[in-house]
């Protein structure tokens, strides 16, 4: 089976914010590509990249770039597939430009954006899991079956934190 | 044929941005509902209407709300759907809270941000086409004839600035 | 005596700002009790909680949430109980997202916020016992009485730096 | 009976703002007094006011104020009565300078803090309300009937949307 | 003679500030084109113009957009002729996306950015001839004397506060 | 008697904004002279003034610019005498880029800064009064005066309240 | 002889930035006092010192405080002596808050702000040297030495990258 | 030959980020010098600089500075060579001060703007070579050799990326 989920990001160094997405790929036994491509250092790969997508099979880009951001919406410039945009965190500003390059694209080149770093990763990837569930009944149960485990989490969470109340202060709930 | 986009809103003040939405839908003649409900005075509609909707055989739901605004991210809670946030304009901060307490959700649960107001209402509807196209060719096509549309406005543009420089100035450029 | 005081939380992580309100009540000897819950990632477990608070016993509400803060608007949204709320220093943006996405609720639905973190997380319990003295003389003298104290540590605070102006520079001030 | 909730603000012209707070103290005919009183031009009647208040009978105060606003934390410092600030909205900053001079208080001194402008001065009074809801079962319904109003109006303004869209274009959703 | 100095911009409605830069090149007749060309909905356009405009005879290119503005830097991207980006004012966040989306080029793709709006429009224009200045001692001599009378207008300005003192107040200053 | 306080401003556009510093220095009749200079456009005047300022009997002053203020630090540098600063609200960022552009002086050239607008202006002028008053008692009471009537001013702002509550609504406060 | 500059602040930790202004201070000879005051904490201290302050032969206060910096601002508002205010920098905000809550004084009040942290606390010195350098000659001529000397050190802060230069790589500047 | 191009800053600490620009002029061989001058501190210095640098045979300034930076400004102020500034990432606001307070420059008086930090010193030293590269063949084509050698570096990363996956986690993409 081809890839049908492509991450691209600006440098390899985003690698590290990216793999919370590849994470949750692998997680559902999705299939993927990983690859390197800068709207700024090789412009001609992006387009190429961006114009031939949809035949070569894949069905969803997640793009991650930071500072002056412009990959993701580059690329949704040059394709009608869905672009899920990562801006990652940049050194002075945070990823606050990042953000706003990426999120304030002009009417009639959409660019779905999620939150800065790695949770925003994460969420790419799910909402391009939740994207293909809308035609696979498996998948809408797996990513149910995610979220049951993920609330099971958060009430673990709670257990962590009653012990810490219980073994450090004299218990004021009885 | 069912509704299979759905848009809500907070308020119904909301409407004037998210009708940018709603225009995109009606000109590619895609099935739509609009619903006003409130995360924070209706919050058991918006949790009644996010739990069946997909049986319901809403697709996609395209949320706008403002300032501290919940319902995107309480929609998505409560959904795998795909869900597109839209940031409205808000009076004193312009839309930066509205767009920050949208884009920042936690890993885990996803929600797609677009742009502040009018700007991002279309591009949220165009997205939602975009994720319908992955298996309606002609919907595709329709997408593809779309931008070469905007593409020619665009150049249409161009021709009205040219105008304004060469009735109103003398010509340099021979 | 049933716990009057309710501090919840997005994740067992913002226990370390929250405890700054615990240590609070553990001082002032008020019962409370803590629990994980995600307005994201258990939204039911958040529901029935904000349901059914005031009938338990639960008087006012202590929540902490970072980034796209969304539980301490939507615990607001279904009880009329006073909801104190706490954003959580984020990664990205330092707590000005959680600061955003939870103040700027709509009219209708009232949040209280303090301060960004730790000191935030004192003040709301702080702010708690005031509202109980209100109906508890005993419990206004004690504030009365702490405030007293923390007044002296500032006036200690003043002792400190006398000091090391007196052993690090040779004094102008006779 | 006396005025148990005081408004105070620290120029007459936030009035403007503060007056959504006093209408929903008429609308639930809840005794109130308003005094202007600023804590740069007027520090002494501020204090008298907040160091009196208590045994005035004043329960609960509402503090507006924009720009470097100072009254709601030196009034928090003043009294251990709650004190519920309204961030007015400035002209050069628009109300984000209100906001942070506000919210930011340190650990000791509680100030409750609301959204910047009219939604903030609504929601202060409501919370007012809340408080007294406690220990006031006729105020906890009446505050329940006021919300159920409120998504009334919610839903109302979904009747306003559906009838722009029937009007307007052709239906789509039939 | 060939246009030397190229303008172009993401939408014919930001000619409402790069006139400014026009403006500019007009009074020091400076041959100059401008075209209306998108990053986003005629990147096609954009590659062929950026590719080949050395080789036209292009010396600057001129480059204003707003928003998620990528036109200056995908120009940039693909021409090392230099690049002068002005950031359009934007509707909701008056043009610090506009910034902070050219500014914050990575190393590498250098883009010099002017102020938000018509003074950058202006800057960018001078800042072209100054480059030209390098080689065209008619031109730096042009710049020198353009300098100078704007000195005087600034203290024309001089003398139009002067009046309106003393026309309207006592003279103090005698 | 020679001018003691010298207003320079970047453009004669500010006068609009630095006329309240004016305003203050008429109310107390200080001698005073304003001079528009540009630390861009004119330079070498702005030199020439500030390294004279001092022996020209020149005692304290005021300089408003916006945007990229440079003139208050520039003077600043070259003069020890007081400089108080007035950020100028500026058209696209209201005032910010002039606050950070004079507020963040490196250590070692002081520049007192304060409010954007014509706040900053009124109150640099009343600073300036209040350094003069350290040296001149009877403008310390002038001082002290002009503070009642403000006082009496914010008073007299509270009964334009009162009435606006009593003509508008029925009287809760008996 | 009397302390003439009396150096205040919120927190003793604060004195970590306060101290650059006290080595100014020290520096020059001038006499002067340290005292920890708390706006929030001991109000009353800070207004019989602010009341107390000119007669007991105080001439300039600096006043450090972070957060919701409201003790520069209060201690204004009971003086007339020249307050300058040193915003400290704060943990989740950087300081940001701490300067608006300052610098934003409404108009009446006067508050000469500084740079967040030490260089707005050296500054803060080096502006009441300033002052009193008005009256002072030798104080005058004190400043101009030192700001020569300070001049001195930027051009051995050259000299320092001139050999950093040559050392590390080969000479291109012959 | 003589030096062409400049590079300045405020303080020798800037020269950390500078060295970026310098690296890059060494690995172009270009003839350059740097020199710490402050505007703020060496005011006379920078002036006389600036107004002989064109007839030194200086052809473009690259100008570093932090906070309050008005050396870039002032520099372009004095001289129609091209600037290039470089703002620096301060400390309390992470060079968002220096930003606005470079780049938001009168109409008149132009100052390119790069990154913040180490990325726009690198970008203006490849700017200032693009400049120069208008009249040099030789160097248009370095400058072109150096961006296929960084797509290079990109296509670098890509692999580092690829070995990465298929080290750490099973291959999906065959």
């Amino acid at each position: 089976m081809n890839s049908c989920i492509s991450i691209i990001m600006g440098s390899h160094s985003d690698y590290e914010t990216l793999k919370s997405a590849e994470d949750i790929l692998i997680e559902f036994t999705i299939p993927y590509e990983i690859q390197v491509m800068s709207a700024h250092r090789t412009p001609e790969l992006m387009y190429e990249f961006a114009k031939s997508a949809r035949e070569k099979g894949i069905k969803i880009i997640i793009a991650g770039a930071g500072g002056a951001a412009h990959l993701p919406g580059m690329v949704s410039a040059l394709t009608t597939l869905p672009v899920l945009a990562v801006p990652i965190q940049s050194k002075a500003l945070n990823g606050m430009d990042s953000l706003l390059s990426i999120v304030q694209m002009p009417g009639g080149i959409p660019t779905a954006t999620f939150a800065i770093g790695n949770a925003g990763a994460t969420n790419a990837a799910l909402f391009a899991l939740q994207i293909l569930s809308l035609e696979n009944k498996d998948l809408e149960q797996s990513l149910a079956l995610w979220r049951k485990k993920r609330a099971q989490l958060a009430l673990d969470g709670n257990k962590i934190v009653q012990e810490k109340i219980s073994s450090s202060v004299f218990k004021h709930q009885l």
